[in-house]
């Protein structure tokens, strides 16, 4: 179908185009916008009806949105700003160079100039910058009839109608009325009787995450956003959270491999911007590894007596890190859905030397077969090699399971507490112990 | 106010309990119960009004739901099942022991037993396990007026009334209404003349994967499901995928970190669970780091002759490791999103050598710089250290960048090629540098 429709209009058959364009989803005819160039993009945007063109528009990347802006009239970018949803509005106004945005202040009125600045102000990822204007506001003296009929009134322009917002004359929020309920109600009932006060609601400060959360533990579809004084001011709704829930996601696996999260997709970002944000933890961790080293060296006596030693760090250091890495990814994961809690530090102690002792004795029982029995090493350092490989393995999965709990605890992300930084702990820990083990029992 | 109610109920202040309660939300009231013991749950469970009883019973653990169901009527049971949304009471059934399975079918309808079977017997994570049944069904020759007629008799029972379904007597689905679209039409105009044709749908053994893609993609609040011939058999609304998209990123976390993926909470698993599910990684790992091993005995000569080589193997193992896993982890990403597809492989293979390139030689000069000038090392000793860095650098950042794609390309799950895997090879592929190198420029 996609590819169809970009041969006519590589063939010019505009009639064809636009009959099989009225067929699809916005959301796909924004997906075959994004193959054209800017001309033939140009061109196919304004062959669609008013109404899907700004919905299409609202589904662009923010390159094709701003080529179809530089070539349009003001009428029309008018049009599309007048009808783009006011979330949709400000995500795009926020991603767009200057001198587009003053292509784009220039076709707005006065007063929604000042409140598209006001929303530009809100932090980002806070409730704030992801609210939309467009609710439906009833008052608790109307019917459920009168309710009704200010819906059909107004609501083809509302981004939700299913949660209505229940506001006395100074905008304080008094209650929620689903229109689920309006519309199984008698229609001469008031919105007071049936409306629910018991509202789940943010502040426009409120971080993204807090709002997900509620969003997860509430099943929520919208949620109304009150400024300082209390006062309505916008809701968010379940689309937004679903994109701000991956964005979080990302941020997290990007922090857990040692980078500094960034929002920017992968195929989009400059070579720049890469290796910039994963520069900083590479530097540190790469400095830390050689205290690593300097163990090594201190011990150098050691090595220099018995060097197949050496032939046995690669081994402890690797299992050492992956099984630290798999207790705090758990750890991490559990702290951020909510399930694991900073009180249960001690549930989590005891949990990780139970398992890591299992798991300890196990890998530590088939390396001794491997290197006494098969590889016929000398039995003085099988032990040492094997005892050093339980503790490593005891020792990584409690740390990996404490760090991330302790971050928490310091208000700190837990998810830097991920595999790198455990890693050169943990690595270096062992080394110490190894050594130690060996110049012991090997009396050197 | 949770602490207050807690506490009411342990000075047996049941009045004031349930006074309390009817202020609160359902999942407020679900906290409430799970911190209490079985017999207060109950209690409290039993004062609550029928409707908020069920709403309650679908948000508790699966723990608490079993106690509740152990001790109350078969009556009630009855209500609960009753009352229960399709998709919730599926779920429930499905984690119930044997005995309690039985006595909810006892009180179940036979018809209705036949569904639960044929719901059970749905692939886990397929769509036909989220969906649930409790939808609108409308028919194309209503009027709008009929339409919210028959949405006012029947919504209460539905999981969501926001999206309706429009089928032919066969059950096949010919469209789709809203109730934003059915409330703000005139009242005599007929659903065909409304209904939007292009629907969205998937198939009951689409996996949950694809359902949530879709969800994202085309920003749905329900989507239709449909059987083999094309007939409507459920909904699957936003909430559970919410749960679902929560669950697969849970999943990609614990593969990335090396173990088997389990739903099971944290704090719910028995210590054996956690301790299956790490060890078969960690056994594959600590196997192949042994090869690493080798090759460390097979330049034994070379290290015995320069011991200082080995203070800079940690070193260089991390840093391969951490470059790898940074590299990797946002390969996986962008495919598990769908930002990157495989035929971005030589995109990816480019983009990543200019970025290894660019980090490599930062970390190799800010390494040399302190080997060679600070820590007064060998000047051969620092360059083959610091090419060794160098080229580790470039080439963990590559291989993390490729292996994702060779997976997705072998159908097999990008996520394995994660940190634990990636570090395994390049440590390997390090030292062989590393020890070549040496023994080159060394001349040993």
């Amino acid at each position: 179908m996609k590819e169809r429709i970009i041969a006519f209009m590589n063939e010019k058959r505009f009639k064809e185009v636009r009959s099989e364009i009225l067929q699809l989803n916005s959301v796909n005819v924004a997906d075959i916008l994004e193959e054209l160039d800017t001309n033939e993009a140009v061109i196919l945007f304004r062959m669609l009806p008013k109404d899907m063109a700004v919905e299409v528009f609202s589904y662009l990347s923010n390159e094709q949105q701003r080529n179809i802006i530089d070539s349009i009239t003001d009428k029309e970018i008018k049009h599309i700003m007048d009808e783009l949803f006011f979330d949709d509005m400000i995500d795009f106004i926020e991603e767009m160079p200057a001198n587009i945005v003053k292509k784009i202040l220039k076709n707005t009125k006065e007063e929604e100039r000042v409140l598209i600045n006001q929303f530009l102000n809100y932090p980002e990822n806070s409730a704030g910058s992801l609210m939309t204007i467009e609710y439906v506001d009833l008052r608790k003296d109307m019917t459920v009839r009168q309710a009704i009929d200010h819906i059909k009134e107004t609501g083809i322009e509302k981004e939700t109608i299913y949660t209505c917002y229940v506001t006395d004359a100074n905008r304080k929020l008094e209650g929620i009325v689903s229109l689920r309920k309006l519309v199984i109600t008698p229609d001469e009932k008031n919105i007071e009787e049936i409306m629910n006060k018991n509202v789940v609601y943010v502040h426009t400060h409120d971080d993204q995450e807090v709002v997900a959360h509620l969003f997860k533990k509430y099943d929520l579809i919208a949620i109304p956003v009150l400024d300082k004084e209390e006062r309505l001011t916008g809701i968010i709704t379940i689309d937004d959270i679903v994109d701000v829930i991956e964005q979080e996601n990302t941020e997290d696996f990007q922090k857990m491999a040692g980078m500094e999260p960034s929002e920017i997709e992968y195929l989009d970002a400059n070579f720049l911007t890469l290796a910039k944000n994963r520069i900083t933890w590479l530097l540190i961790l790469m400095i830390s590894a050689t205290f690593t080293g300097r163990i090594i060296q201190k011990f150098e006596d050691v090595l220099q007596s018995v060097v197949v030693l050496a032939a046995f760090i690669p081994m402890l250091m690797d299992t050492g890190g992956n099984a630290g890495a798999q207790s705090s990814t758990l750890i991490i994961r559990g702290l951020a859905l909510g399930e694991i809690k900073t009180k249960d530090f001690f549930r989590v102690i005891v949990k990780e030397l139970i398992v890591s002792t299992v798991v300890g004795i196990a890998l530590a029982g088939i390396n001794f077969v491997r290197i006494y029995y098969i590889e016929k090493i000398d039995l003085k350092i099988s032990i040492t090699v094997t005892g050093t490989l339980f503790l490593t393995v005891v020792l990584a999965k409690v740390v990996g399971g404490v760090l991330p709990i302790v971050a928490r605890k310091c208000k700190l992300d837990p998810a830097i507490m991920a595999s790198p930084l455990i890693t050169t702990i943990v690595d270096a820990v062992a080394l110490v112990v190894y050594f130690s083990f060996a110049s012991w029992i090997l009396g050197i």
